[in-house]
């Protein structure tokens, strides 16, 4: 398998989700985006419009954000008026977080409905779901994926990046044992070097939530990349 | 100075606002809740309207959750929109999350606003303003007190428990040299034991938000309290 630089570009949400991100590190970011040409550039719901302005015109990068993000235990309609509101601020891909507590409480009927609406929102863009795999034993990461299948999502997602684990290899593997080819994966929380990526790439995942540093440095190691089973021109 | 048992009680704002908690662990939370009286228990909002049944009848005890909780960074419409449907579902104080970026920011007057229009909603019930102090310099710790004393609300308060740092003894002086007596403190994150709790109270802190495994050994200290400038009876 071959990859170019821009192949592994494509392949990344790069990200700032973080609170204490200010208008200037926004500005940085954009900046680094469009240079990089990632395929996705993630920001809090509070500056989507925002970075909508300082990409306009660049329509191949994806602009994301997180929905009931990154505890996941909002009301849904909290979680519909935030998506609604984030595709109207020029969001381009919503990714929503799991109820983790109604998860581990067993209402699957609840987890899957909550998903199923926010796709109705989503619509034709890609809805991902955030099952914060920290919290979850294999068998809630079973039913998690359930629930995403069912709800009609695109993608189930490792992690937020705001706990301990996340984009582990086993994790990606067993992701996959469940899921087969009914929704892609998004590997996140802990992707940070190219030979990384291309592990979990190799394990099944398609995208790669990766914070903004981390995903410069991944870029840079295209440069010079690392010697794996797949090749980076 | 003297307190006694329920004194302290009445002072803490309990928590369980993870996002792992599941409906077991909720109704655990809610007897302890019951037996130590405290005066707040506070849970995600999801929870809210299940530890309103749980806790029906307890007049005293006051529901809390938080708004836009952890990071702060939602659009205003989506906290406002959470605020009253959190009040619907029998919350009676509401801790907000401030927009840690729009501060950062120095977007004072729509961190104003927003605080302003939370308080619109809460009305007579106590809003509290959580500043994140773990990523705001002094600087913007004055500046983000300044936008709670305007925009009407009843407490500044330290920290999610999320972060790091949040009330330590330079935190809340220093909180107490800006607001004075314009607004109450609450001390949270990092508020364990009762010395460290007393301590916290003669430096001017008035509510205290501990989570529900601290807040039960603090009630247990008082039974043996330790060694301070005032007593517990």
């Amino acid at each position: 398998m071959e990859f170019n630089r821009h192949d592994i570009a494509r392949m990344i949400d790069s990200s700032i989700v973080r609170p204490e991100v200010d208008r200037a590190e926004l500005e940085r970011f954009a900046q680094s985006v469009k240079e990089y040409r990632y395929i996705g550039a993630h920001v809090l719901p509070y500056f989507v419009a925002e970075l909508n302005e300082l990409l306009s015109g660049d329509e191949d990068i994806l602009i994301g954000t997180g929905i009931g993000f990154p505890f996941g235990n909002n009301r849904t309609e909290v979680k519909t008026l935030e998506a609604r509101r984030a595709l109207a601020d020029g969001a381009r891909e919503l990714d929503m977080v799991i109820n983790v507590s109604a998860l581990l409480s067993r209402r699957l009927g609840y987890v899957t409905d909550e998903i199923k609406a926010l796709k109705d929102i989503a619509g034709d863009r890609v809805l991902k779901v955030i099952l914060e795999v920290h919290w979850l034993s294999d068998d809630d990461i079973k039913r998690g994926c359930q629930c995403v299948i069912q709800g009609g999502a695109d993608f189930v997602k490792t992690a937020t990046g705001h706990t301990p684990t996340g984009a582990t290899p086993e994790n990606i593997a067993l992701l996959k044992s469940i899921v087969g080819d009914e929704v892609k994966i998004k590997a996140s929380g802990g992707v940070r070097s190219l030979a990384g990526l291309l592990e979990l790439y190799k394990l099944g995942a398609r995208r790669f939530g990766v914070g903004a540093a981390s995903a410069v440095s991944i870029m840079q190691e295209c440069d010079a990349p690392p010697e794996t089973g797949m090749e980076v021109r």
